[in-house]
Protein backbone atom coordinates (compact mmCIF):
# COMPACT_ATOMS: atom_id res chain seq x y z
CA UNK A 1 0.00 0.00 0.00
CA UNK A 2 1.62 3.46 -1.10
CA UNK A 3 2.12 5.67 1.69
CA UNK A 4 -0.56 8.73 1.78
CA UNK A 5 1.05 12.06 0.52
CA UNK A 6 0.90 15.15 3.00
CA UNK A 7 -1.33 16.59 0.19
CA UNK A 8 -3.61 13.84 -0.33
CA UNK A 9 -6.30 15.01 2.62
CA UNK A 10 -6.99 17.72 0.62
CA UNK A 11 -8.27 15.49 -2.60
CA UNK A 12 -7.57 17.07 -6.54
CA UNK A 13 -10.22 19.79 -6.04
CA UNK A 14 -8.81 20.86 -2.74
CA UNK A 15 -5.55 21.02 -3.67
CA UNK A 16 -6.54 22.78 -7.19
CA UNK A 17 -8.52 25.02 -4.87
CA UNK A 18 -5.69 25.67 -2.52
CA UNK A 19 -3.70 26.49 -5.80
CA UNK A 20 -5.87 28.81 -7.46
CA UNK A 21 -6.61 30.34 -3.82
CA UNK A 22 -2.50 31.18 -3.94
CA UNK A 23 -2.27 32.31 -7.59
CA UNK A 24 -4.97 34.43 -6.67
CA UNK A 25 -5.32 35.40 -10.39
CA UNK A 26 -8.38 37.48 -11.38
CA UNK A 27 -11.32 34.73 -12.15
CA UNK A 28 -10.84 33.32 -16.18
CA UNK A 29 -14.19 33.41 -17.72
CA UNK A 30 -14.13 30.08 -17.08
CA UNK A 31 -14.24 28.45 -13.56
CA UNK A 32 -11.17 27.17 -12.10
CA UNK A 33 -13.09 23.93 -11.82
CA UNK A 34 -14.19 24.02 -15.66
CA UNK A 35 -12.59 21.24 -18.06
CA UNK A 36 -11.02 24.35 -20.32
CA UNK A 37 -10.14 27.86 -19.34
CA UNK A 38 -11.77 30.32 -22.04
CA UNK A 39 -9.26 33.56 -23.02
CA UNK A 40 -10.01 36.49 -24.90
CA UNK A 41 -7.73 36.37 -28.31
CA UNK A 42 -8.33 40.05 -29.63
CA UNK A 43 -5.40 39.74 -31.85
CA UNK A 44 -7.76 36.51 -34.06
CA UNK A 45 -4.53 34.67 -33.45
CA UNK A 46 -2.58 32.92 -30.72
CA UNK A 47 1.01 32.36 -29.83
CA UNK A 48 1.43 29.19 -28.05
CA UNK A 49 4.65 27.29 -26.30
CA UNK A 50 5.39 24.89 -23.96
CA UNK A 51 8.26 23.56 -22.19
CA UNK A 52 8.71 20.57 -19.40
CA UNK A 53 10.79 20.97 -16.22
CA UNK A 54 12.08 18.00 -14.76
CA UNK A 55 13.79 17.98 -11.04
CA UNK A 56 17.07 16.17 -11.60
CA UNK A 57 17.62 17.40 -15.08
CA UNK A 58 16.84 21.13 -15.12
CA UNK A 59 16.80 22.01 -11.03
CA UNK A 60 17.74 20.25 -7.77
CA UNK A 61 15.59 21.52 -4.82
CA UNK A 62 18.69 21.62 -2.84
CA UNK A 63 20.26 24.25 -5.19
CA UNK A 64 16.81 26.52 -5.67
CA UNK A 65 14.15 26.89 -3.62
CA UNK A 66 10.51 25.66 -4.68
CA UNK A 67 9.59 29.75 -5.33
CA UNK A 68 13.20 29.41 -7.80
CA UNK A 69 11.52 26.95 -9.70
CA UNK A 70 7.99 28.36 -9.95
CA UNK A 71 9.80 31.81 -11.24
CA UNK A 72 12.22 29.37 -13.94
CA UNK A 73 9.28 27.35 -14.76
CA UNK A 74 6.92 30.54 -15.80
CA UNK A 75 9.78 32.63 -17.24
CA UNK A 76 11.03 29.75 -19.78
CA UNK A 77 7.82 30.06 -21.27
CA UNK A 78 7.04 33.46 -20.74
CA UNK A 79 10.14 34.26 -22.57
CA UNK A 80 9.06 31.99 -25.63
CA UNK A 81 6.38 34.10 -26.19
CA UNK A 82 7.69 37.15 -25.76
CA UNK A 83 10.85 35.88 -28.49
CA UNK A 84 8.26 35.73 -31.17
CA UNK A 85 7.32 39.18 -30.88
CA UNK A 86 3.90 38.44 -28.71
CA UNK A 87 2.63 39.87 -25.10
CA UNK A 88 2.45 36.01 -22.64
CA UNK A 89 -1.23 36.74 -21.74
CA UNK A 90 -1.62 32.82 -19.69
CA UNK A 91 0.03 30.08 -18.50
CA UNK A 92 -1.35 26.61 -18.13
CA UNK A 93 0.51 24.64 -15.59
CA UNK A 94 0.69 20.42 -15.12
CA UNK A 95 2.78 19.64 -11.82
CA UNK A 96 3.92 15.87 -11.39
CA UNK A 97 4.13 15.74 -7.31
CA UNK A 98 6.28 13.07 -5.63
CA UNK A 99 3.91 11.66 -2.74
CA UNK A 100 6.42 13.22 0.19
CA UNK A 101 5.87 17.30 -1.83
CA UNK A 102 5.24 19.11 1.42
CA UNK A 103 2.32 21.81 0.95
CA UNK A 104 5.06 24.62 1.54
CA UNK A 105 6.84 23.10 -1.80
CA UNK A 106 3.57 23.53 -3.60
CA UNK A 107 3.17 26.65 -2.14
CA UNK A 108 6.43 27.50 -2.76
CA UNK A 109 6.06 26.73 -6.98
CA UNK A 110 2.69 28.20 -6.81
CA UNK A 111 3.76 32.02 -5.10
CA UNK A 112 6.97 31.84 -8.12
CA UNK A 113 4.86 31.12 -11.19
CA UNK A 114 2.54 34.23 -9.77
CA UNK A 115 5.18 36.65 -9.70
CA UNK A 116 6.81 35.47 -12.47
CA UNK A 117 3.55 35.69 -14.66
CA UNK A 118 2.68 39.38 -12.64
CA UNK A 119 5.98 40.89 -14.36
CA UNK A 120 4.34 40.55 -17.88
CA UNK A 121 0.63 40.69 -16.54
CA UNK A 122 0.10 37.09 -17.34
CA UNK A 123 -1.76 34.81 -15.41
CA UNK A 124 -2.01 31.59 -14.58
CA UNK A 125 -5.66 30.25 -15.67
CA UNK A 126 -5.82 26.37 -15.64
CA UNK A 127 -3.72 23.15 -14.80
CA UNK A 128 -3.52 19.15 -13.97
CA UNK A 129 -1.66 17.92 -10.78
CA UNK A 130 -1.23 14.34 -10.89
CA UNK A 131 1.10 11.99 -8.62
CA UNK A 132 4.67 11.25 -9.64
CA UNK A 133 6.50 8.14 -9.17
CA UNK A 134 9.21 10.01 -9.67
CA UNK A 135 10.77 13.33 -9.05
CA UNK A 136 8.64 16.85 -9.55
CA UNK A 137 7.60 17.72 -12.97
CA UNK A 138 6.09 20.83 -14.05
CA UNK A 139 4.62 21.06 -17.33
CA UNK A 140 4.06 24.90 -18.50
CA UNK A 141 2.34 26.05 -21.69
CA UNK A 142 1.87 29.81 -22.36
CA UNK A 143 -0.15 31.65 -24.85
CA UNK A 144 0.22 35.09 -25.71
CA UNK A 145 -0.90 37.94 -27.73
CA UNK A 146 0.08 39.46 -31.01
CA UNK A 147 -1.54 42.69 -31.01
CA UNK A 148 -1.81 42.55 -34.24
CA UNK A 149 2.01 42.70 -35.08
CA UNK A 150 3.34 39.81 -37.55
CA UNK A 151 5.49 37.02 -35.54
CA UNK A 152 9.13 36.90 -35.28
CA UNK A 153 10.51 33.54 -36.33
CA UNK A 154 13.80 32.33 -36.89
CA UNK A 155 13.34 32.32 -40.66
CA UNK A 156 13.48 35.70 -42.08
CA UNK A 157 17.01 36.94 -41.40
CA UNK A 158 18.53 38.72 -44.58
CA UNK A 159 22.04 39.51 -46.01
CA UNK A 160 22.57 42.75 -44.28
CA UNK A 161 20.75 42.96 -41.36
CA UNK A 162 22.25 43.46 -38.31
CA UNK A 163 21.91 40.84 -34.89
CA UNK A 164 20.83 42.70 -31.65
CA UNK A 165 20.87 41.11 -28.45
CA UNK A 166 18.24 41.89 -25.56
CA UNK A 167 19.18 40.33 -22.14
CA UNK A 168 21.86 38.25 -20.86
CA UNK A 169 23.73 35.25 -21.70
CA UNK A 170 26.22 33.12 -19.63
CA UNK A 171 25.16 34.19 -16.81
CA UNK A 172 23.04 31.08 -15.96
CA UNK A 173 25.48 28.51 -16.95
CA UNK A 174 28.08 29.86 -14.86
CA UNK A 175 25.42 30.45 -11.91
CA UNK A 176 24.94 26.74 -12.77
CA UNK A 177 28.84 26.08 -12.96
CA UNK A 178 29.12 27.46 -9.21
CA UNK A 179 26.85 25.44 -7.54
CA UNK A 180 27.79 22.18 -9.60
CA UNK A 181 31.53 22.97 -8.19
CA UNK A 182 30.02 24.20 -4.96
CA UNK A 183 31.98 27.55 -4.95
CA UNK A 184 30.29 30.14 -2.06
CA UNK A 185 29.86 33.43 -3.40
CA UNK A 186 28.87 35.41 -7.22
CA UNK A 187 25.13 35.12 -5.72
CA UNK A 188 24.26 36.95 -8.84
CA UNK A 189 25.30 34.16 -11.11
CA UNK A 190 23.91 31.78 -9.05
CA UNK A 191 20.46 33.92 -9.10
CA UNK A 192 20.73 34.14 -12.57
CA UNK A 193 20.82 29.88 -12.61
CA UNK A 194 17.71 30.73 -9.59
CA UNK A 195 15.99 32.58 -11.83
CA UNK A 196 16.35 33.92 -15.22
CA UNK A 197 15.33 37.32 -16.05
CA UNK A 198 14.37 37.45 -19.79
CA UNK A 199 13.96 40.95 -21.55
CA UNK A 200 10.20 39.61 -22.10
CA UNK A 201 9.65 43.96 -23.71
CA UNK A 202 12.89 42.95 -26.32
CA UNK A 203 10.57 41.17 -28.31
CA UNK A 204 7.33 43.30 -28.79
CA UNK A 205 9.52 46.38 -29.26
CA UNK A 206 11.64 44.84 -31.91
CA UNK A 207 8.72 43.38 -33.91
CA UNK A 208 6.98 47.02 -33.94
CA UNK A 209 10.42 48.12 -35.26
CA UNK A 210 10.55 45.93 -37.81
CA UNK A 211 12.75 42.91 -37.18
CA UNK A 212 13.35 39.91 -39.70
CA UNK A 213 14.03 37.08 -37.73
CA UNK A 214 14.49 36.31 -33.56
CA UNK A 215 15.08 33.71 -31.32
CA UNK A 216 14.99 32.84 -27.74
CA UNK A 217 19.10 32.16 -26.40
CA UNK A 218 17.85 29.01 -24.58
CA UNK A 219 20.45 26.53 -26.32
CA UNK A 220 23.62 29.13 -26.19
CA UNK A 221 24.60 32.18 -28.49
CA UNK A 222 26.79 29.90 -31.22
CA UNK A 223 24.31 27.29 -31.39
CA UNK A 224 20.98 29.35 -32.01
CA UNK A 225 22.79 31.89 -33.78
CA UNK A 226 23.25 28.75 -36.48
CA UNK A 227 19.67 28.01 -36.39
CA UNK A 228 19.49 31.16 -38.58
CA UNK A 229 19.15 30.77 -41.94
CA UNK A 230 21.93 32.89 -42.53
CA UNK A 231 25.09 33.40 -40.95
CA UNK A 232 26.48 36.01 -38.45
CA UNK A 233 29.59 37.13 -37.97
CA UNK A 234 29.95 38.00 -34.37
CA UNK A 235 32.42 40.66 -33.28
CA UNK A 236 34.22 41.80 -29.88
CA UNK A 237 35.42 39.92 -26.98
CA UNK A 238 33.25 37.28 -25.43
CA UNK A 239 33.55 34.77 -22.88
CA UNK A 240 32.55 31.23 -23.42
CA UNK A 241 30.40 31.12 -21.58
CA UNK A 242 28.47 34.48 -23.15
CA UNK A 243 29.14 32.07 -26.25
CA UNK A 244 27.62 28.31 -24.71
CA UNK A 245 25.44 29.11 -22.08
CA UNK A 246 22.20 28.74 -22.24
CA UNK A 247 19.29 29.23 -19.82
CA UNK A 248 19.17 33.42 -19.63
CA UNK A 249 16.52 33.08 -22.48
CA UNK A 250 18.31 36.12 -24.11
CA UNK A 251 17.00 37.39 -27.31
CA UNK A 252 19.01 37.24 -30.66
CA UNK A 253 17.44 39.45 -33.22
CA UNK A 254 18.07 40.00 -36.88
CA UNK A 255 16.98 43.75 -37.83
CA UNK A 256 17.50 45.64 -40.92
CA UNK A 257 20.92 47.92 -40.35
CA UNK A 258 20.21 51.07 -38.46
CA UNK A 259 17.77 49.48 -36.37
CA UNK A 260 17.60 50.24 -32.95
CA UNK A 261 15.63 49.53 -29.54
CA UNK A 262 16.85 50.33 -26.41
CA UNK A 263 16.56 46.73 -24.80
CA UNK A 264 19.01 45.54 -27.36
CA UNK A 265 22.41 45.89 -28.41
CA UNK A 266 24.60 45.64 -31.66
CA UNK A 267 26.53 41.93 -31.52
CA UNK A 268 26.92 41.37 -35.60
CA UNK A 269 25.67 40.95 -38.67
CA UNK A 270 24.07 38.67 -41.07
CA UNK A 271 26.05 36.94 -44.10
CA UNK A 272 24.92 35.00 -47.18
CA UNK A 273 25.99 31.31 -46.72
CA UNK A 274 26.31 29.37 -43.47
CA UNK A 275 28.00 29.12 -40.18
CA UNK A 276 28.62 31.41 -37.23
CA UNK A 277 31.69 32.99 -37.26
CA UNK A 278 33.19 35.12 -33.67
CA UNK A 279 36.01 37.48 -34.27
CA UNK A 280 36.43 35.96 -38.06
CA UNK A 281 37.03 32.42 -36.82
CA UNK A 282 34.29 29.83 -37.62
CA UNK A 283 32.87 28.95 -34.33
CA UNK A 284 32.95 25.05 -33.19
CA UNK A 285 30.39 23.47 -34.43
CA UNK A 286 29.85 20.91 -31.48
CA UNK A 287 29.24 24.10 -29.21
CA UNK A 288 26.07 24.95 -27.18
CA UNK A 289 23.62 22.87 -24.88
CA UNK A 290 22.36 19.95 -25.49
CA UNK A 291 19.28 18.97 -23.37
CA UNK A 292 19.95 15.32 -23.60
CA UNK A 293 23.20 15.86 -21.94
CA UNK A 294 22.87 15.06 -18.64
CA UNK A 295 22.01 17.64 -16.84
CA UNK A 296 22.78 19.40 -13.29
CA UNK A 297 21.96 16.12 -11.70
CA UNK B 1 28.32 8.22 -16.83
CA UNK B 2 25.04 8.02 -17.98
CA UNK B 3 24.40 4.91 -20.70
CA UNK B 4 23.47 7.07 -24.00
CA UNK B 5 20.04 6.72 -24.69
CA UNK B 6 19.04 5.22 -28.56
CA UNK B 7 17.68 8.49 -29.65
CA UNK B 8 20.34 10.40 -28.66
CA UNK B 9 22.45 10.21 -31.20
CA UNK B 10 19.35 12.24 -33.31
CA UNK B 11 19.69 15.22 -30.92
CA UNK B 12 17.03 17.33 -29.92
CA UNK B 13 16.85 18.81 -33.13
CA UNK B 14 16.73 15.63 -34.95
CA UNK B 15 14.25 13.87 -32.67
CA UNK B 16 12.05 16.82 -33.09
CA UNK B 17 12.34 16.35 -37.06
CA UNK B 18 11.39 13.10 -36.99
CA UNK B 19 8.23 13.90 -35.10
CA UNK B 20 7.40 16.49 -36.40
CA UNK B 21 7.88 14.70 -40.18
CA UNK B 22 5.70 11.61 -38.22
CA UNK B 23 2.98 13.97 -36.96
CA UNK B 24 2.53 15.06 -40.71
CA UNK B 25 0.75 17.98 -39.89
CA UNK B 26 -0.17 20.91 -42.49
CA UNK B 27 2.86 23.52 -40.91
CA UNK B 28 1.89 25.68 -38.44
CA UNK B 29 2.16 29.28 -39.57
CA UNK B 30 5.61 29.25 -37.48
CA UNK B 31 7.64 26.10 -38.34
CA UNK B 32 8.38 23.47 -36.03
CA UNK B 33 12.25 25.02 -34.71
CA UNK B 34 10.36 28.46 -33.69
CA UNK B 35 9.91 28.77 -30.14
CA UNK B 36 5.98 28.76 -30.08
CA UNK B 37 3.18 27.95 -32.62
CA UNK B 38 1.11 31.18 -33.74
CA UNK B 39 -2.33 29.66 -34.25
CA UNK B 40 -5.45 31.19 -35.73
CA UNK B 41 -8.25 32.20 -33.31
CA UNK B 42 -11.04 33.74 -35.70
CA UNK B 43 -13.38 33.83 -32.59
CA UNK B 44 -11.74 36.46 -30.64
CA UNK B 45 -11.44 33.71 -27.93
CA UNK B 46 -9.47 30.44 -27.16
CA UNK B 47 -10.58 27.76 -25.01
CA UNK B 48 -7.28 25.78 -23.39
CA UNK B 49 -6.71 22.66 -21.19
CA UNK B 50 -3.87 20.60 -20.01
CA UNK B 51 -3.47 17.40 -18.54
CA UNK B 52 -0.62 15.02 -17.34
CA UNK B 53 -0.55 11.36 -18.16
CA UNK B 54 2.58 9.33 -16.23
CA UNK B 55 3.35 5.60 -17.15
CA UNK B 56 2.51 3.64 -13.46
CA UNK B 57 -0.28 6.05 -13.28
CA UNK B 58 -2.54 6.52 -15.99
CA UNK B 59 -1.17 3.55 -17.92
CA UNK B 60 1.15 0.46 -18.54
CA UNK B 61 3.06 0.45 -21.68
CA UNK B 62 2.27 -4.05 -20.94
CA UNK B 63 -1.31 -3.34 -21.33
CA UNK B 64 -1.18 -0.18 -23.89
CA UNK B 65 0.89 0.13 -26.54
CA UNK B 66 2.10 3.46 -27.85
CA UNK B 67 -0.01 4.09 -30.25
CA UNK B 68 -2.68 3.32 -27.75
CA UNK B 69 -1.26 6.02 -24.87
CA UNK B 70 -0.89 8.47 -27.82
CA UNK B 71 -4.29 7.93 -28.71
CA UNK B 72 -5.45 8.05 -25.01
CA UNK B 73 -3.38 11.71 -24.12
CA UNK B 74 -4.84 13.14 -27.00
CA UNK B 75 -8.86 12.16 -26.07
CA UNK B 76 -8.37 13.17 -22.81
CA UNK B 77 -7.74 16.76 -24.01
CA UNK B 78 -9.11 17.21 -27.04
CA UNK B 79 -12.82 15.97 -25.22
CA UNK B 80 -11.97 18.89 -22.26
CA UNK B 81 -12.14 21.32 -25.74
CA UNK B 82 -15.34 19.62 -26.93
CA UNK B 83 -16.78 20.07 -23.23
CA UNK B 84 -16.75 23.09 -23.06
CA UNK B 85 -18.83 23.57 -26.33
CA UNK B 86 -15.66 24.27 -28.68
CA UNK B 87 -14.06 22.48 -31.84
CA UNK B 88 -10.42 21.39 -31.04
CA UNK B 89 -7.62 23.00 -33.32
CA UNK B 90 -4.40 22.12 -31.56
CA UNK B 91 -2.27 20.51 -29.35
CA UNK B 92 0.96 21.37 -27.88
CA UNK B 93 2.48 17.95 -26.12
CA UNK B 94 5.49 17.56 -24.12
CA UNK B 95 7.10 14.28 -23.47
CA UNK B 96 9.83 13.40 -21.07
CA UNK B 97 11.51 9.88 -22.14
CA UNK B 98 13.09 7.83 -20.05
CA UNK B 99 16.31 6.74 -21.45
CA UNK B 100 15.53 3.52 -22.86
CA UNK B 101 12.94 4.88 -24.69
CA UNK B 102 12.43 2.84 -28.51
CA UNK B 103 12.38 5.03 -32.08
CA UNK B 104 9.30 2.53 -32.21
CA UNK B 105 7.96 4.05 -29.15
CA UNK B 106 8.20 7.46 -29.97
CA UNK B 107 7.07 7.16 -33.65
CA UNK B 108 4.35 4.97 -31.65
CA UNK B 109 3.01 8.20 -29.71
CA UNK B 110 3.50 10.39 -32.51
CA UNK B 111 1.25 8.39 -34.89
CA UNK B 112 -1.31 8.19 -31.77
CA UNK B 113 -1.77 11.85 -31.31
CA UNK B 114 -1.58 12.61 -34.80
CA UNK B 115 -4.56 9.83 -35.59
CA UNK B 116 -6.60 11.13 -32.82
CA UNK B 117 -6.38 14.55 -33.66
CA UNK B 118 -7.25 13.89 -36.87
CA UNK B 119 -10.83 12.50 -35.86
CA UNK B 120 -11.88 15.83 -34.71
CA UNK B 121 -9.55 18.39 -37.81
CA UNK B 122 -6.79 19.26 -35.18
CA UNK B 123 -3.10 18.71 -35.22
CA UNK B 124 -0.16 18.76 -32.96
CA UNK B 125 1.41 22.56 -33.61
CA UNK B 126 4.09 22.65 -30.60
CA UNK B 127 5.93 20.73 -27.95
CA UNK B 128 9.10 19.95 -25.82
CA UNK B 129 11.20 16.42 -25.38
CA UNK B 130 13.34 16.23 -22.16
CA UNK B 131 14.80 13.08 -20.73
CA UNK B 132 13.04 11.57 -18.01
CA UNK B 133 14.47 10.28 -14.89
CA UNK B 134 11.61 7.71 -13.81
CA UNK B 135 9.21 7.02 -16.19
CA UNK B 136 7.51 8.11 -19.97
CA UNK B 137 5.28 10.79 -19.38
CA UNK B 138 2.97 13.38 -21.64
CA UNK B 139 1.72 16.97 -20.53
CA UNK B 140 -0.71 17.79 -23.25
CA UNK B 141 -2.52 21.09 -23.77
CA UNK B 142 -5.43 21.26 -25.76
CA UNK B 143 -6.73 24.67 -27.75
CA UNK B 144 -9.95 25.19 -29.53
CA UNK B 145 -11.98 27.53 -31.21
CA UNK B 146 -15.80 28.58 -29.42
CA UNK B 147 -16.94 29.53 -33.32
CA UNK B 148 -19.04 32.20 -31.62
CA UNK B 149 -20.75 30.03 -28.98
CA UNK B 150 -21.18 31.04 -25.37
CA UNK B 151 -18.58 28.31 -23.92
CA UNK B 152 -20.34 25.55 -21.85
CA UNK B 153 -19.21 25.91 -17.92
CA UNK B 154 -19.56 23.86 -14.67
CA UNK B 155 -22.06 26.65 -13.48
CA UNK B 156 -25.38 27.21 -14.86
CA UNK B 157 -27.68 24.42 -14.78
CA UNK B 158 -30.97 25.58 -13.20
CA UNK B 159 -33.60 23.63 -11.30
CA UNK B 160 -36.46 21.91 -14.06
CA UNK B 161 -33.36 21.89 -16.85
CA UNK B 162 -32.91 17.49 -17.99
CA UNK B 163 -29.81 16.26 -17.70
CA UNK B 164 -28.57 14.67 -21.48
CA UNK B 165 -25.60 12.14 -21.36
CA UNK B 166 -23.36 11.77 -24.82
CA UNK B 167 -20.93 8.75 -25.10
CA UNK B 168 -20.28 5.55 -22.98
CA UNK B 169 -19.25 5.57 -18.88
CA UNK B 170 -18.24 2.84 -17.33
CA UNK B 171 -16.78 1.31 -20.30
CA UNK B 172 -12.73 2.12 -19.65
CA UNK B 173 -13.25 1.65 -15.73
CA UNK B 174 -14.52 -2.23 -16.47
CA UNK B 175 -11.72 -2.68 -19.05
CA UNK B 176 -8.89 -1.26 -16.87
CA UNK B 177 -10.09 -3.94 -14.04
CA UNK B 178 -9.84 -6.61 -16.59
CA UNK B 179 -6.59 -6.30 -17.22
CA UNK B 180 -5.89 -5.59 -13.14
CA UNK B 181 -7.47 -9.52 -12.79
CA UNK B 182 -5.56 -10.45 -15.71
CA UNK B 183 -8.99 -11.36 -17.42
CA UNK B 184 -9.17 -12.39 -21.12
CA UNK B 185 -11.57 -11.37 -23.64
CA UNK B 186 -14.34 -8.43 -23.38
CA UNK B 187 -11.75 -6.82 -26.08
CA UNK B 188 -14.19 -3.77 -26.60
CA UNK B 189 -14.07 -3.03 -22.74
CA UNK B 190 -10.18 -3.30 -23.05
CA UNK B 191 -10.13 -1.15 -25.78
CA UNK B 192 -12.17 1.49 -24.21
CA UNK B 193 -9.56 1.71 -21.55
CA UNK B 194 -6.79 2.23 -24.08
CA UNK B 195 -8.26 4.08 -26.67
CA UNK B 196 -11.73 6.22 -25.33
CA UNK B 197 -13.80 7.61 -27.89
CA UNK B 198 -14.85 10.95 -26.56
CA UNK B 199 -18.42 12.57 -28.14
CA UNK B 200 -16.36 15.35 -29.27
CA UNK B 201 -19.39 16.46 -32.00
CA UNK B 202 -22.12 16.21 -28.78
CA UNK B 203 -20.34 19.22 -27.01
CA UNK B 204 -20.74 22.22 -30.03
CA UNK B 205 -23.87 20.44 -31.11
CA UNK B 206 -25.49 21.12 -27.39
CA UNK B 207 -24.21 24.56 -27.10
CA UNK B 208 -25.33 25.42 -30.25
CA UNK B 209 -29.06 24.14 -29.28
CA UNK B 210 -29.20 25.89 -26.25
CA UNK B 211 -27.52 23.88 -23.47
CA UNK B 212 -27.15 25.52 -19.85
CA UNK B 213 -24.49 23.64 -18.10
CA UNK B 214 -21.64 20.39 -19.23
CA UNK B 215 -19.09 18.79 -18.09
CA UNK B 216 -16.60 15.99 -19.22
CA UNK B 217 -17.38 12.91 -17.38
CA UNK B 218 -13.79 12.44 -16.30
CA UNK B 219 -14.46 11.16 -12.67
CA UNK B 220 -17.31 9.54 -12.86
CA UNK B 221 -20.55 10.22 -13.61
CA UNK B 222 -21.74 10.62 -9.59
CA UNK B 223 -18.28 12.28 -8.87
CA UNK B 224 -19.02 14.60 -11.61
CA UNK B 225 -22.78 15.18 -10.90
CA UNK B 226 -22.12 16.18 -8.19
CA UNK B 227 -19.86 19.22 -9.34
CA UNK B 228 -22.85 20.90 -10.55
CA UNK B 229 -24.37 23.92 -8.83
CA UNK B 230 -28.35 22.11 -8.13
CA UNK B 231 -28.31 18.78 -8.02
CA UNK B 232 -29.47 15.83 -10.02
CA UNK B 233 -31.67 13.20 -9.83
CA UNK B 234 -31.00 10.05 -11.95
CA UNK B 235 -33.70 7.65 -13.29
CA UNK B 236 -33.14 4.23 -14.95
CA UNK B 237 -31.21 1.42 -13.98
CA UNK B 238 -27.20 2.04 -13.84
CA UNK B 239 -24.80 -0.70 -13.22
CA UNK B 240 -22.13 0.76 -10.55
CA UNK B 241 -19.22 1.53 -13.41
CA UNK B 242 -21.96 3.21 -15.49
CA UNK B 243 -21.86 5.82 -12.35
CA UNK B 244 -18.38 5.76 -10.99
CA UNK B 245 -16.02 4.83 -13.76
CA UNK B 246 -14.49 7.41 -15.29
CA UNK B 247 -11.90 7.86 -18.41
CA UNK B 248 -14.27 7.55 -20.63
CA UNK B 249 -15.05 11.41 -21.53
CA UNK B 250 -18.49 11.03 -21.73
CA UNK B 251 -20.51 14.60 -21.86
CA UNK B 252 -22.81 15.33 -18.27
CA UNK B 253 -25.23 17.80 -20.19
CA UNK B 254 -27.83 20.68 -18.33
CA UNK B 255 -30.61 21.33 -20.88
CA UNK B 256 -33.66 23.61 -21.60
CA UNK B 257 -36.64 20.64 -20.71
CA UNK B 258 -37.18 19.37 -24.20
CA UNK B 259 -34.02 19.66 -25.85
CA UNK B 260 -32.61 17.12 -27.55
CA UNK B 261 -29.82 16.08 -29.89
CA UNK B 262 -28.84 12.69 -31.89
CA UNK B 263 -25.47 12.11 -29.76
CA UNK B 264 -26.95 12.10 -26.28
CA UNK B 265 -29.92 10.99 -24.44
CA UNK B 266 -31.83 11.44 -21.24
CA UNK B 267 -30.53 10.41 -17.54
CA UNK B 268 -32.01 12.86 -14.77
CA UNK B 269 -33.07 15.96 -14.10
CA UNK B 270 -31.91 19.03 -12.38
CA UNK B 271 -33.39 19.92 -8.73
CA UNK B 272 -32.96 22.74 -6.16
CA UNK B 273 -30.85 21.68 -3.50
CA UNK B 274 -27.85 19.54 -3.68
CA UNK B 275 -27.13 16.16 -3.55
CA UNK B 276 -27.38 13.11 -6.37
CA UNK B 277 -30.04 10.78 -6.37
CA UNK B 278 -30.41 7.89 -8.37
CA UNK B 279 -33.85 6.07 -8.54
CA UNK B 280 -34.89 8.42 -5.82
CA UNK B 281 -31.77 7.14 -3.35
CA UNK B 282 -28.79 9.57 -2.58
CA UNK B 283 -25.80 8.16 -3.81
CA UNK B 284 -23.07 7.67 -1.35
CA UNK B 285 -20.98 10.77 -1.54
CA UNK B 286 -17.49 8.80 -1.86
CA UNK B 287 -18.23 7.32 -5.45
CA UNK B 288 -16.18 8.87 -7.73
CA UNK B 289 -12.12 8.28 -9.03
CA UNK B 290 -9.87 10.26 -7.14
CA UNK B 291 -6.67 10.90 -9.25
CA UNK B 292 -4.36 10.54 -6.21
CA UNK B 293 -5.60 7.05 -5.46
CA UNK B 294 -2.82 4.46 -6.70
CA UNK B 295 -3.79 3.84 -10.45
CA UNK B 296 -3.00 0.76 -12.66
CA UNK B 297 -0.10 0.26 -11.36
Amino acid sequence: MARRPPWAELGEFGLIGRVVDRLAAPPPPAGPGDDAAVLDAPDGRVVASTDLLAEGVHFRLDWSSPLDVGHRAAAANLADIAAMGAVPTALLVGVALPPDTTLEVIDGLADGLRDECSLVGAAVVGGDTIRSVAGLLLAVTALGDLQGRAPLTRAGARPGDELLLAGRTGWAAAGLALLQHRLDGFSELVGAHRRPRPPYAAGPQLATAGAHAAIDVSDGLLADAGQEVVAAAGHGALLDWELTGGDDHALLVAVPAGVRVPAARLIGRVQAGSGVFVDGHPAAPTAGHDHFRPGPG
